[in-house]
């Protein structure tokens, strides 16, 4: 991995490192490295659930679409240009906001109606008319603008965080390409950091999960 | 399973059961349960239909339809946000939407046309052709509308009761989250306290299913 | 069987009976019967064909259309709902009506092509290329609204006709629900009774099959 | 078969025939039938090619049209009504008219271009990609209203041919009807009159096949 | 093979060597033969290539359609009807303008973009997903609009050439139809008398391929 | 090969490799040969990549699309005319501006959502459902919008440079033409009078990458 390249994870997994800080309901980030780990993985932040979880509210899927996003565009705030780096992360991302419209009905314009098929159904069928989407285009339509929106508003609400908190994005990355990982007491130092100025400003500090 | 989990749990369950006894045609509920039965079932209201059997109405439908909605509705008044709780029971009413308007003639608008191919064909042709919908894109439409037009009419009317009820909501969800499960004599006194409280407000009653 | 699915499926036959008994192109009925067989018959109405067919013309197919819809007709004429019962009937009548419009020529908008493809060369082709309708979207359109058209004017003759012998839909269905069945001298006194009717009201009565 | 059904087959089959005979490129009709021949074929008109064939002009395939859809259009000018009889023949005829504006460059409308794959190319593909016509919704719409055009001209041109020559149908029926077949020498006799009859009305009469 | 037959597939293939001598960047014309080699070939035109050719330029394909279509556009000159000979080659310069459009980057319009996928990640992919085109139904209509334009301004030229050459298109099938094959000095001499009055015309003559 | 051919190939290579010399972010050229390496590769210009690369930048993709494109652009300002030869280099183009904006979320208009599906799911999936696309016609249209300007600005970039160091090119065809391939110190030697020329006029001059 060229200096240059090196620069662009650290910069990428400070992203969501530090969005995953200042929102309260995600959960606490345990461990950030930068040590490569296969070519799949030049780098990863890594955040420990707290307990097992089974459901998932609208909010925690919201918060988790911001810390997905947040790598993609700390790699825009700090050097103007975007890598390929982020293409998994965005694949999650579209998947989440994916079945927000079409699985779990919590987009308000397409109301309670899930748009997918049953598993079970499928194997009955041997996948026999499940090459054809069901509904109209006019749906498809509202089913795309609907996904556009919850990422379009993800993605505006981490350019702001991370502008915002640019000199703890800066300082996180120095911290990595000297160290290549932090976890521990450092990073809760730093975590903390991060909670004393978002309090100050008034803003939503990390917390305990509270769901 | 979180105490959070758990209270959203005690609410959706509460949600379908109090809604059952506000339908006269449904089944009557003989158990509620926040014991989880494995990670598909983290809770469950149980409905003995008192009959077998073999043709249901489309008002029946339509109840039914608001007895699925209702878990997901209940966490939406008394929480203001939503779960991937309700994704099986979203999936159960839309198949009976969809069912109600393609196979069942139930939608005036389109008629008594069905929109599916017959079951035994399908097997004849191999699947040949089958990977294709039929019918136009302006139909495709105007079933989407229907389906959601179904669901929505099924989603007011269970938040209308949901918000009318909530003291009931809030108490059968106590009772849960204290108890876990509730069925027999108890179950059975909550509801005519239900009944009482409909029959004095000159709403339908819970009854014996007439039908 | 519940009292009131007895009641639903007595009047569905006597729907389909007595449609058939007024057009004068059907078979003639030979029996009808409320004791189920099996759960996907809960009763039927035989017709007996005087001979053997090998030719329908559309007059006939029109006719064939209306008995199948008078079942669900007449559960709409007497209990204002309706059930899944019909589900069988109408899929039977879509298919008569998709293969009037595709396959027999016999929309007038539509023309003399079909617009199915030759049952040998899908299994020359192995299935390739059958996955994809070849023609229009506003050809399928205009299917579709052809396909409505010959139904909805099939369920508008139909609803005439068994409001207008409500008294006789009433009697036959009485019949039923005591003898769970009727045929023989039975049967073709009460279509007897119909024939007098209609005769007298100038309408066309039921009689021998002319083609 | 019944009577009715006969008396739909000779006409059926003298509509066939006497088209055939007012249009001099068709092959000769060696022989006609209403003897049934299995529960595909219930009578049969022949024309014997009076050489083996190895192309088609576009001339040719259009008065094959006619003799296609002559059956079904005998049908209509003498009964009023139309029977399933013509399945077949409307099949066939569709399959020309589409090869004509699809394979064989024979819409002016559509070009010398071809909408259709390459056998040997499918099979080189094992059918990957056949599944998905490739030109456009306008082409396909296009594509409708080229085949239909040509159906629809040809239906008319039949209808003006049958009505004009009744007589001649009717009594061509009406030996079927009686001897069940003819063929040889009765045949020719009843091709020579209608050949005088045409003369003399300036029309085209039969003639050797001049191509 | 009937004469009238013989006299369409001298036209058709007098056409296809005519216009290849009209056009200088065209493998030269060696042989023309009318004797049927079994069903699919009633004549052949063999232009023998100077040399192995590894890259094709849009000129040079727009030359090979030029002689693709006018054994069909010969047809349509003599005879004022045409005939399902063509079909193989209006195939053939159906998948030349496709690839041009589609492949190859030669259409201004489209751009430089290519429409088709890999076949190498076709195999890979087990063909799943391969029955979708990826382009929207605007871009399927560009790509139909710049097909037609390529195969209609081909066409085109053809119609001229061919009726601006009638003579020598009735001289050389004239030769065809005597003696059924024509190679050698009787057909370089035949091309010279082309290429002399193409001269005095201030036209492009036949040449030594330059590229 | 003829040659023209070899002239064609000729530019075709020192397109790609003046364009990629013009570019600071791209690899350096290592060598360039037009000797055929069988019927695929008629030339290459070989770019050897001074480290491993994990990530690309979306302006490394850029340059990388001008590389691409500038085989066939070369053609066009030498000749007028353009080859088939380009095919390979157009599909790898649009492969890249399909990613950009399918997998990459580097289109500002489509935003961060992905449009492909994730290959895992595709084989748990045994590729049902895989036949259809998820999104929109709308959609669709939009991509193709996004690949066309991708594309476009491209070619438009690679023309003007072409134009510009119009005499470098013909100079690298004259000694391809003459020495069939150029490595080392006489390919180094060439990069240098390109960049001197290009910090003349104020250019990008090709540096070692910085990324």
């Amino acid at each position: 991995m060229s200096p240059k390249e090196k620069e662009i994870v650290a910069y990428h997994e400070s992203g969501h490192a530090l969005v995953a800080m200042l929102l309260p309901d995600t959960d606490p980030v345990s461990k950030i490295s930068i040590i490569p780990r296969g070519i799949a993985a030049l780098g990863y932040t890594q955040q420990l659930p707290t307990e097992d979880r089974y459901l998932m509210t609208r909010d925690e899927l919201l918060d988790r679409l911001q810390v997905l996003l947040a790598g993609r565009v700390s790699e825009e705030v700090i050097f103007g240009d975007i890598s390929t780096g982020a293409q998994n992360d965005l694949q999650r991302a579209s998947d989440i906001a994916r079945s927000m419209v079409m699985e779990y009905g919590m987009s308000a314009r397409l109301g309670l109606l899930t748009y997918t098929r049953q598993p079970q159904s499928r194997y009955l069928d041997l996948g026999l008319g499940s090459g054809e989407r069901e509904y109209s285009e006019r749906t498809a339509q509202e089913i795309d603008e609907e996904k556009s929106r919850i990422i379009d508003e993800a993605h505006q609400k981490v350019l702001l965080k991370l502008k915002d908190y640019r000199s703890f994005l800066e300082k996180l990355a120095r911290i990595l390409l000297e160290k290549e990982s932090i976890e521990g007491d450092d990073l809760k130092q730093f975590a903390e950091e991060v909670r004393i100025r978002a309090a100050a400003a008034g803003e939503q500090a990390p917390a305990e999960s509270s769901l």
